[in-house]
């Protein structure tokens, strides 16, 4: 069989063997001579005894943090913010160190055409695609050190886990830094990984425009900080064996619990829409309010009757962004757009949500009497509503294999998975994980963050949380490499 | 007495008696030889017989206005929006069209120290201060041809006839174009006719700052255009006799009920509010509802719990303008702002609903059930609210010479003042005349424009309107000036 390494290595100019930088050593281990460790000849005890350094982890994550600071929100060194937008000069400086170290620590660093990074550590069979770690460095305009940030370094963390410890994979293992996860700069949140599933065109990644009154596209940013790079964005190109990323929970239920890692099964259905609501300008003053097709009135009886159906449904609805037309105190607006993002476990529901709402904004806006909303107040001549599909993201069922070896990397490291250290959960948000489960298996590794606080200058992970997270990825990938192995024979 | 004139003219350098321009002539008049006609020799009948070349009005309005054109809205020449913003250079070119024009009919002219234009006919007696029409020629970004402008080239058009017919008034007659009536551009409305009633500080007005993201304040941009006049802005030093404004309805009552011409009784009272809600940012699809402190959902209650309280006070309710941080689909917001633009015919009313709404708003913000607003969602955390008082508009009664003049001049028009030709009105927008009713007496006339619509390209009057309404100016000048020297004797 033909190196799968080699397809995603095709123009780095520098395909070392792992024997490059691997030398033949002499050790002992389990009182046996050997040259290196592999996993296939650890047993669970062994395997649990390789720890990752905390310290370590710790200062490199904060360390890389200096790069797109945002705001400060307490008093201790770290005590501040992320606004660190993808492609951004302060992401092209995360990138360089996030290069560097992973070429220092003896990876092959691989950039694609919508900027991912992969950096791969050889293992004994690179016939096979890698074991990886991956998330993100970007970060929400007023985010936190933790989403996304936290995984990728957990990911280096495990790769120098391996190297301080003289271990060889079966299989190459590696780091993926996927680009503009957040999709608050360019706005499709988990592009880049969802243009390797291919589940996103090329072509529209690359001519997506950022948010604002610039005039920047994904890809001309991509180009202008060096990281458009040659490797095909495609998964057939460029395959994946597994993909486990660390992440805070961004949610209060492991903190509400004692929980100490969420081992996670799936994520939410979610599905964006922008929902334009078209009146008439007027004049504050003058026009009574049976004469008004007001806008913005009736996009206010919108946002709070989508909260209403979603809260009846078990679903979340949710508004982040409005802007109206023509902007002025004494103007009644005549355009509201607003966006929408709902949420279900199921896809059904999510469904029966989105159909719901379709019909009622429609008949809400037109004066009639639904949930309230047109009860009390003077009914006006009526707006229209306008929906349109952003995103679409169904619900995700992760690996049974991969939350299986996250879950006995809990128990390696605690020494049991009973009580509620560990628990099986359902992520409410979206990550690079929802795509690389279409294509690979996947699961995701959850640790607590304080006050369920996430998208905030004030998201905090503790160190303990960052470590055991860190050191549950380095366990589950190691014992994924074991499996493989494994299943090989 | 000392010639109040001279105070308004100190500067000009060509301060002209009316001998200059009027030269003594012999005419018949009433099968009578006479020099010039006087208001106080004429009958009603004799009155109602000078009338405006409604041809020239519209010809000069739609000339002036293609100086900041707009958005076309329609397929005729002028069927095109305006966006003249105050002190900009479109605005300097209808100005020096004011300046010019004005002065080619014999007229003074001078600028004071706030931009206002103060164009005077001088009269038999010119110890005495003028009787004007006034308005603006600064429009909002989408605004239309007639808001403002319609009022300025009515109070030309007046002037025009007096001289067409060889008449002399017994005092001086003037237009007024006021800057920045609309606030659009430095966010005070009224607020140069606020400085010459000595309602707001001149240091205010001058710092003012431009909306949006440029430096150029009220001050520098009057001084880049040449329009920082030497005579001050101020209702002592520069007196008004009376004040005459005809203006575009901007709402929908005269067109509905068929009437031609509004006598305004006074202006609604009217606060601009900036409310402010704080939540806290967090992820839309981890954070439950119970957790949340939506700032954009509890926006949206108050926006419609203040529609729904001013609909049963009889007053009204607006928000013209929304902002929200951070702005990003997949995140709460955790601070949003909007404008509260409330209106009442009466003071009282209008406090009564303030202090209602600035005790529930707090209340529905923390999750108490008011109103049906948090009777059928999911209880979060809650937000909370504060308010900033931006604008206090009293309500301003005019006066009632003013409006009888009005009245009598509709029915010199029509031939009658009975049915619903002409009614009397509330104005429900601010304008200049409220600031000259509390330093001389005032009224406004209004005639209807087409659905109510103003503050939008698409804001149109009809030729007919428009000089239906020039025509009650000049002759409610003509009746006041009559009016005083009557009084005199």
């Amino acid at each position: 069989m033909k190196s799968n390494l080699h397809h995603i290595l095709p123009r780095s100019g520098v395909l070392r063997s792992h024997s490059t930088y691997y030398k033949p050593q002499i050790k002992t281990f389990s009182g046996t001579p050997w040259r290196y460790i592999r996993t296939t000849g650890m047993s669970d005890k062994e395997l649990s005894a390789i720890r990752i350094d905390r310290d370590r982890l710790w200062k490199d994550l904060h360390t890389t943090c200096e790069w797109g600071k945002g705001e400060r929100w307490g008093e201790n060194a770290t005590d501040i913010g992320m606004s660190r937008l993808a492609s951004s000069d302060a992401d092209k400086q995360a990138r360089d160190w996030f290069v560097k170290t992973t070429q220092d620590l003896g990876c092959d660093v691989n950039v694609d055409a919508m900027g991912n990074i992969f950096a791969v550590r050889p293992g004994m069979d690179n016939s096979a695609p890698p074991t990886y770690a991956g998330s993100h460095m970007d970060t929400q305009p007023t985010g936190g050190r933790y989403d996304g940030i936290l995984g990728v370094h957990a990911g280096i963390e495990a790769l120098k886990t391996m190297k301080d410890n003289d271990m060889e994979t079966e299989y190459p293992t590696g780091v993926i830094n996927w680009t503009n996860e957040e999709g608050a700069r360019f706005p499709i949140s988990m592009i880049s990984s969802g243009v390797w599933a291919g589940a996103i065109p090329l072509e529209k990644a690359y001519n997506l425009r950022e948010v604002g009154s610039g005039n920047a596209t994904q890809k001309s940013e991509l180009e202008r900080i060096g990281y458009l790079g040659p490797l095909e964005a495609n998964h057939k190109a460029n395959p994946i064996a597994a993909h486990f990323e660390l992440h805070i929970e961004q949610g209060p239920i492991l903190e509400a619990s004692g929980g100490k890692i969420g081992a996670v099964e799936g994520v939410q259905a979610y599905k964006w829409h922008t929902i334009t609501v078209n009146g008439r300008d007027c004049h504050t003053g003058t026009t009574d309010f049976q004469n008004r097709s007001d806008a913005m009135l009736t996009a206010a009886k919108l946002i709070l009757h989508s909260h209403n159906r979603a809260s009846e449904a078990g679903c979340l609805a949710s508004t982040g962004i409005l802007t109206l037309k023509p902007g002025s105190t004494n103007t009644v607006p005549g355009v509201v757009q607003f966006s929408l993002d709902i949420r279900s476990k199921e896809d059904a529901a999510l469904l029966q949500l989105e159909e719901t709402l379709k019909s009622e904004f429609s008949k809400i806006a037109q004066g009639e009497e639904i949930g309230g909303l047109n009860a009390r107040g003077t009914k006006g001549r009526g707006c229209t509503v306008k929906w349109q599909l952003d995103t679409d993201s169904p619900a995700t069922t992760f690996h049974e294999d991969c939350i299986k070896c996250v879950e006995e990397s809990v128990s390696d490291m605690l020494g049991t998975s009973e009580g509620p250290n560990v628990q099986r959960m359902t992520s409410g948000a979206g990550h690079d994980s929802v795509y690389t489960a279409r294509r690979a298996p996947t699961s995701m590794i959850f640790v607590p963050c304080r006050d369920g606080i996430s998208h905030n200058p004030a998201e905090y992970c503790s160190q303990e949380d960052c470590g055991n997270g860190a050191q549950v990825l380095l366990g589950a990938m190691l014992r994924y490499d074991r499996l493989r192995a494994s299943r090989k024979t």
